[in-house]
C-alpha cells in the first residue's frame, strides 16, 4: 500500500471545469498540483500555469510517485485512461457521477471517487467550500484519505455508494438540467413578445431559496397545483404554435395534478 | 373622474399570501388600509389586525370612498367581485397574471391590473422591493396614479399589456412551477436511496444565481446538451419503475437534444 493519509501531492488527468476547479481548490489549500494532462494542449497548458503545474503531453509521462491521480474528464472517456494508468499505486480517482467504482475493478493499487455535486461553468469561479463532495474508495484507508483531503477543500463530505451517486446524479440533472432548460424556455417565450427575461430573476432566485426552508411539495403553487383547468387549457392555447412546449407544459402539469389530486 | 393621484388608501378584497403580501408592503409605507373583505373569514381578520384594518362580512359593505380596491383573490372569482364593485368610482385592480384588463369592460370607473410577479407563500415573509409590479391602467391617469403606488413598494414597476402580462404569467409557471416540481422528483429519488436532499441545495442556488450573468443557453449543461446517450439511456433505465418520471425525463432530454443538435 502505498497511500499517505496526508495527500500532498497531485496529478490531473483532465483541464475542463471540474478539473480547474478541483485544482484550484486543492492548490489554494496547499497541495501541490505536480502536473496537468489533457488532449486539450490550450487548456491543459492554461491550467498547468494558473496552479504552477507541469504540462504533460501524453498520458504515459505523468510520473509515477504522487500522492493522488484526480482524472477529470468526460464518463466515455475514464475507461481508456484507467487502463492506462494501472502502474498507479497511490490513489487513483474519478470526479464522474455516473460512472461506477467498479470500472477500476482491473487496479491493483488503490482506488476510489471523489465527486464534487455543482455545475461548473468555464470562466466563472466556483466557490467549491460549500459544494459537497461525494466520495467512495476502495478500503477503508482509501475512503479514510480521500475524506481527509475533501475536507480540506469543502465542509460538506459524504461518503457514498456508486448506486447512490447515481441517482444523487440523476437528481442532480433533474434540478440543474431540466430547470436551466425551464430558464430557456421562458426565455424563449417573453422575447417573443418583447418582454425583459431579468423580469424573472426574482421569482427564479425566490423559487431556488424557498426550498431550503419548505418541504418542495409545499412550496408547490401554480393552476396545476390548484387543478384550474381554465388557466392551463388557456396557457396551451397560447402555445398551439409552439408544439415542443406544449407537450411540456402538457405533461408536468398533468403529473403535478396526478401527485396532488389523483 | 375620482383619482387621487397620490393614493392613500385602500380596501382589500381577498387574504391570501397576495393580498397578504401587498397589504403589508403599502401598510409599511403608510398607505393606510381601511378595509379588509374576504370569505375566508379567520384569514380575513388576521390580516386586518395585522394592518390596522376593519373586517367586512360582506362585499357590499365595503365603502366606497377608498382611493383604490385590490382584488387578490383566485383568477375564477374575480368577475363575480368586479360586478359587485360597480359602484366603485376611484380605481379597482385586480392582481392576477393571466387575467385580462377587459374582465373591468363593464365598470364605468378607472380600473387596472396591479400584478406582482413572485411566489408568496404563506408564514413567510417575502421583501417585495425587488418584485417586478406590472401595471396596466384604463387610461393614464389611471395608469399614472398605479405606477406611482408601485413605485412606494418595489424598485421595479413595468408597463404591461394583458397579453404581455399573460405570456409573463405562463413563463412564471415555467421558472417557478415546474422548476419546483424538479424539486419533488429529485426529492423523490434521493428519499427512495436514504440521501439527504439537502445535498442539492447549493447546486440548485447555483442553477438559479448563474443566469443571472449567463446567458440559459450558455448554462446549459449535462447528458442531454452533451448528447451523451449512454448516460441518458442509463438514467432512463433508473427510473424503469417510475413511468412518469420516465416520460419527463425522456420528453425534456429529447427537447433539450433537439434544441442543441438538430
Amino acid at each position: 500500500m502505498k497511500i499517505r493519509k496526508n495527500i500532498s501531492t497531485v496529478s490531473f488527468i483532465g483541464s475542463g471545469n471540474v478539473a480547474t476547479a478541483l485544482a484550484l481548490a486543492l492548490y489554494g489549500c496547499g497541495v501541490k498540483v505536480v502536473e496537468v494532462f489533457s488532449p486539450n494542449v490550450t487548456n491543459s497548458k492554461q491550467l498547468a500555469t494558473k496552479v504552477g503545474a507541469n504540462y504533460v503531453a501524453d498520458v504515459k509521462e505523468l510520473n509515477t510517485v504522487s500522492d493522488i491521480y484526480i482524472i477529470a474528464i468526460p464518463d466515455k472517456y475514464i475507461s481508456d485512461v484507467v487502463g492506462k494508468l494501472r502502474r498507479v499505486q497511490s490513489i487513483i480517482v474519478h470526479t464522474s457521477g455516473s460512472v461506477p467504482l467498479s470500472i477500476f475493478s482491473k487496479n491493483t493499487g488503490n482506488y476510489g471517487v471523489f465527486y464534487p455535486l455543482q455545475t461548473f461553468t468555464k470562466n466563472k469561479i466556483t466557490d467549491i467550500t460549500n459544494v459537497p463532495v461525494c466520495i467512495e474508495g476502495s478500503d477503508k484507508q482509501t475512503t479514510d484519505a480521500l475524506v481527509q483531503l475533501a475536507n480540506r477543500i469543502s465542509n460538506k463530505v459524504v461518503l457514498l455508494s456508486s448506486e447512490q451517486r447515481q441517482y444523487l446524479h440523476l437528481a442532480a440533472v433533474t434540478v440543474n438540467n431540466f430547470t436551466n432548460f425551464m430558464y430557456i424556455i421562458a426565455n424563449e417565450l417573453l422575447s417573443d413578445k418583447d418582454i425583459d427575461f431579468a423580469l424573472l430573476y426574482p421569482l427564479i432566485i425566490e423559487t431556488a431559496t424557498k426550498i431550503n426552508n419548505v418541504d418542495p411539495e409545499d412550496a408547490q403553487t401554480g393552476p396545476a397545483r390548484r387543478h384550474d383547468m381554465l388557466t392551463i387549457n388557456n396557457h396551451i392555447e397560447m402555445l398551439s404554435k409552439q408544439p415542443g412546449l406544449k407537450k411540456i407544459y402538457g405533461l408536468l402539469s398533468n403529473q403535478i395534478i396526478k401527485k396532488f389530486h389523483d
